[in-house]
């Protein structure tokens, strides 16, 4: 899995007909900077299945491949890339590198 | 997934009996160019098969690996790049970067 | 799937079993010069089956990861990288980019 | 497989249900130092689900893909990257490039 | 498939059950240098289970994804990386690019 950030949507009409009624995400892979304690962007670019409603700017986990199949909303859907969690905390070289605002210490 | 660019076709006689009438579209991946609000190419160059007729400099949203598969027209088919489907809108950064012409705002 | 010149051949003589009488094929990747309306080398190196018959600098179009199993040929094979046809013509950004030598126009 | 770094967790409440109970480390692949007989960090940032109880700063081996899933903790679950070892020792280009610390030697 | 250079091997003693007596060998892949006629490293380092009792220096080639999965000593194991074969020759480019030391020309 990779940790990525919640940039935007992606909205098709036509489509594939198990695609109907999905909610594409716009995520971008996010890396660990060792020496400032925080996540940065990768400016890699990916489309996935979220149904956990997710939000702008979230941190989101997001599973590739085939493995992206096994929730109960992608089953044998053309889908290779989906979010299965919403991040709350990250901690990384003895730090805690991201925080999701609203939750508590 | 991941949001490419049409930029041709490729033609293939002599192939794989399960590939025959398939269309191929060669399709470039695109990436979100944050500053410029707009989609900017990366220049890499993959082969998809369409069957939603996705015509030269369409975006459109493509699946990899087993999972495009998962489709009525690539099933069992010795295929690992397809268009599921055909984009209208992205949104990114607080953004509109892409809207399919003609198609009203 | 991506396109990919033929370069070479792998002799190998120790082997899975399952292996026996397979021909190997080294490729390289291409993608498409828009400037140049040809297409050019990655410098990347892979290893594909191939029951086709290509030969050396015929462009071939190429299916990688579990989709490669979906031939007669490499069914139950643990091969990841097939040929799955030998490209004619290529077509991208309003122009011929690729014609195989002795295809008529 | 590649092998890895443990830099940290992450933590996720809101995720889909096979994932509930999951411990997910953040792992930096490693790439062996030719000259300098020691491996060294490529920054490159995955999240992967363990369930050999590995530490902070531990070398462990990472399975990708489909092929994660075949782990008694992982099967069925929307899972694409685990851990199926910790390294003790690692020998590249007639050297040990990596001993666990508290191992004899 | 890709070629690679078997570069040295990976000692784990706590791993997951199914992982038990595989061998694992610490590998480059490899790219054919046009000019100079020869193979050289990638500097990537994977990690491939081997039942061909292939050495250090060796060329090998390896599967990767669920393929790898599709031999004897793999069914159902998390592998992701498998030895098929050891490279006796490699031609590119119109020219012998290696060959197995100890190989009768």
């Amino acid at each position: 899995m990779f940790i990525a950030r919640v940039r935007g949507n992606v909205v098709t009409t036509q489509k594939v007909e198990t695609m109907t009624g999905r909610k594409l995400l716009i995520v971008e892979p996010l890396r660990v900077d060792e020496k400032q304690k925080k996540m940065f962007g990768t400016e890699k670019c990916f489309v996935a299945v979220d149904s956990l409603g997710a939000g702008t700017d979230d941190l989101v986990l997001v599973t590739q491949g085939s493995s992206s199949r096994m929730t109960s909303q992608t089953e044998k859907s053309p889908v290779d890339c989906v979010v299965i969690g919403i991040v709350d905390t990250i901690f990384a070289d003895q730090a805690e590198v991201y925080r999701k605002s609203g939750k508590a210490g």
